[in-house]
């Protein structure tokens, strides 16, 4: 007889096809029970795990490329959060139905993203299930230079990239039921993973973690892991224009310091290093904004340009729908 | 403010908590945007990544603690059947409510068949959704000797560990509404990866893959990888006793040759190669049955004890629910 044709076979044949690559430390990549790759010698492994899944992590009108690029795109954030370079990733995606034209689709924003950074997929499976992206990402970083969130130290300065607020902007437009402006819904479906800065940051970075949850949550992270405090200025906080032409002062300000979904950079540095990080900036073409300063303590406290503490009335970022 | 406290940090620390392992080789785990870890000098890197759904790989009144250890066991299997050592694993784990008593259970089983490989669970996230787990092992073997699928050749024996048919019996008889018998319900449940096997075959196979989706889907997955064919003597089938008291004739042939879930391995090895076998299955303690040969052509055919030809009426095992 001949071997069994299934539906989950299919689809691997057709993401294998299209998943080609030209890394020779693939030793063994999609096909066999596991992956074969050759770590560089004199490196250390740095691995990500995250999934995505539909009605949480995404609104259920999200076109598949876009999943498959958001999917992607959130591991590789994780990886710029380490000062890693990416290599490869495995992908386990979970569908309701075998529908090659959605695979399709998925995989064109997954390898899209993928080949920007010369990232391979290797393995991984799919399933039948309720929509649901689980992606690993795989890199390197030199022994000991890994940014942790455990490094700050009061008298540090706390920097983020890009613009904050953007895909919380959007998902709040979702919400109210009217139109989505196009560059906000962009943000919130193709973010872009700060690689190139986070591989600039080991040399001058005490701390970092990528801005997933929100800027006031994941801050909050790397302070508690350091055993310190933090101030912000919410009005050095790095604002689009368009989130200006969209939302109200006070909206802003809260889209700003909670919405999460950026996958921008939030590190500190020695208050030293002020023109290394403008060079990263320059180097990159990533604009990098001082937004505040580590202190003593453990909380991270937000001011107005009054010098008036300001309090989010919600804690944190709820992705897409609100948390129980 | 404080950081905030969300139900998704609270299972994460939770797991932390109790995730504690003795590898020196995790530079840095659970609790920041990734893991660092530490590959041996002069090793290659194994990477496998399987997810299992809730009513699509277990039924729905499996125990979270063998969720947990299913979870796991079947990527260990996939790195058993590239002939890799265990090292590491992250764990995504997608649940509709953040549910504490669950995760202990679950982490009970997890954990404990992480420990008996000295594997540590070194990252992840918990995210809410459909009941999933998504799970990637990582471990390694020296360059070049990965047990791969496409190495078998006519004239190789194709041998399999343990039984079969164990699984797929359990499915069986919960599918039929009746009572379940406890050994092969423990068989389904709690498959054991064969590690010890696998770490000793690379000298000796030629090709290897692990049973998951039943014996003729997984060797025509080595026939058409490697272009050959092979020929199975289905009374050469490895049974248990239990198998033999809970199914007639007929059904157990059906069971052994087209069920899946049981993990065990199927690997092949030149003919000359019957005694290093036999020490292998000495040496770890796990029966190893020689049970038919690979031959010139494409196509897996099962034989009876008279030599009369046998097709399944399915093509392959479709694990809990029926494809579509």
């Amino acid at each position: 007889m001949k071997p069994p044709t299934r539906p989950e076979f299919d689809l691997i044949a057709r993401i294998r096809q299209r998943a080609s690559h030209g890394r020779g430390d693939v030793v063994l990549g999609i096909g066999d029970d596991a992956a074969v790759l050759a770590v560089p010698a004199g490196r250390q492994l740095v691995v990500a795990m995250d999934t995505l899944n539909a009605g949480v992590h995404f609104p259920g009108d999200t076109a598949p490329g876009d999943i498959g690029w958001k999917s992607l795109a959130v591991n590789l954030s994780d990886l710029a959060a380490m000062g890693a370079e990416p290599a490869w990733c495995t992908l386990s995606l979970s569908l309701p139905s075998a529908d090659p034209a959605w695979v399709d689709a998925f995989l064109e924003g997954f390898l899209d993203l993928a080949r920007l950074h010369d990232v391979a997929l290797v393995g991984g499976d799919t399933t039948r299930g309720p929509l649901s992206v689980c992606v690993a990402a795989h890199g390197w970083v030199e022994p000991g230079t890994a940014l942790r969130r455990d490094g700050a130290r009061p008298g540090d300065l706390v920097w983020v990239t890009g613009t904050l607020g953007d895909a919380a902007g959007a998902l709040a437009q979702w919400r109210d039921g009217g139109g989505v402006d196009a560059r906000l819904r962009a943000r919130l479906d193709r973010p872009v993973p700060r690689i190139a800065v986070g591989r600039a940051l080991p040399p001058v970075a005490s701390a970092c973690i990528d801005v997933s949850d929100g800027l006031l949550a994941d801050l909050g992270h790397v302070c508690a892991a350091s055993g310190v405090g933090a101030e912000i200025l919410l009005d050095a906080l790095p604002c689009p224009e368009v989130l200006r032409e969209c939302f109200d002062a006070a909206a802003r300000r809260r889209l700003q310091a909670t919405g999460g979904d950026d996958y921008e950079l939030c590190f500190t540095t020695r208050g030293t290093l002020r023109d290394a990080v403008a060079a990263i900036a320059a180097d990159t073409g990533v604009d990098i904004a001082c937004i505040g300063r580590i202190v003593a303590g453990r909380e991270v406290e937000a001011f107005d340009a009054e010098g008036r503490p300001w309090r989010p009335d919600r804690p944190g970022h709820e992705h897409f729908t609100t948390q129980e």
